[in-house]
């Protein structure tokens, strides 16, 4: 999945989240779904993009700012999912918040 | 798919790499894989995970400093694998290199 809201200007920010999912749905698609829509709509959102296999799922969103990061981090919405991701979801997560330094891309022509 | 060879020790850095695959294999299942071995011999590798969907892959691998992803970049046998990537595997990719500022990380109990 791939979201793209504006074109980042450097400085920015990623934020890469890898987890490992417990069994079973448990209502996981529809909350997830729906902080997708609520990140994207988020001050300082520059995009998103997220590959999930039967081993682990990787999420990376971009930020204009740490601030951005933070405010998005303490979303009331947001903490209850965090929360439902600790009790039920995830096994394991990972985050890692990153300045990115450098960027280039590659389309087939 | 997850290889971790090290314990980051801040500061490290993060290579982002998202693509989207061309249809097929055309060999890219077992270079992938001999680049993921190669990769996680050289000299400032910390570690990788990696995850594909239908639409998108995200891998991200670890490194101690800038250094070691430049000489990772300019290797021959990864030169080869890029070069192939462009001319087949891929529609097409982005690479960001990043600074990893803060992590953190869950496991259910």
């Amino acid at each position: 999945m791939i979201i793209t809201s504006k074109a980042p200007q450097s400085p920015y920010y990623a934020v890469i989240f890898s987890s490992q999912r417990t069994e079973g749905d448990k209502g996981y698609g529809r909350m997830a779904q729906k902080m997708d829509e609520l990140a994207s709509g988020q001050p300082g959102f520059l995009g998103m993009e997220s590959a999930r296999d039967d081993e682990l799922g990787i999420t990376v969103s971009y930020w204009e700012s740490l601030d951005a990061i933070k405010t998005w981090k303490e979303n009331s919405a947001h903490k209850v999912a965090q929360n439902k991701g600790k009790e039920e979801w995830y096994k394991n997560y990972s985050v890692k918040i990153c300045k990115v330094e450098r960027a280039y891309s590659f389309e087939m022509e």
